[in-house]
């Protein structure tokens, strides 16, 4: 089974590399760009193949290890 | 309007960053993870109000600085 995690900045938390992507933006000419918050997504391929203890799992592995849950939040999808 | 751009590693690119992730699990006792890729989400919100406009802008922002095309696929979704 295969699960997606993907972890975003909460908000209110300083991004300074989405910062560093939209003054690049506006430096080579995109007009506009108004905000750029950046993220990372984690696709793990499980060899669990119950839906919810795999969710279990993954959500496991987010809060101990893949999130840092002070400054970030996480989603969990299952089965892409 | 709001983007969202994924960028990913091209199928058969080495993954270093998804690796350790992998070894680093496996470590803390989590079984049956048979593999770990990592990639990147970025959230551009834009003052381009037409959507066809929004997404050529977009992928021009990719093309020329978020996605490395020699090694990484991209994804643009829409008002989201």
């Amino acid at each position: 089974m295969k699960a997606r995690v993907e972890i975003t900045l909460k908000q209110g938390v300083l991004d300074p590399q989405g910062k560093a992507i939209a003054n690049a933006l506006e430096q080579m000419g995109f007009a506009g760009v108004a905000g750029v918050r950046q993220g990372k997504v984690i696709e793990i391929e499980l060899a669990e193949t119950d839906a919810r203890r795999a969710e279990e799992s993954v959500r496991s592995m987010c809060e101990r290890l893949l999130a840092n849950r002070v400054i970030e939040d996480y989603t969990v999808e299952l089965g892409i």
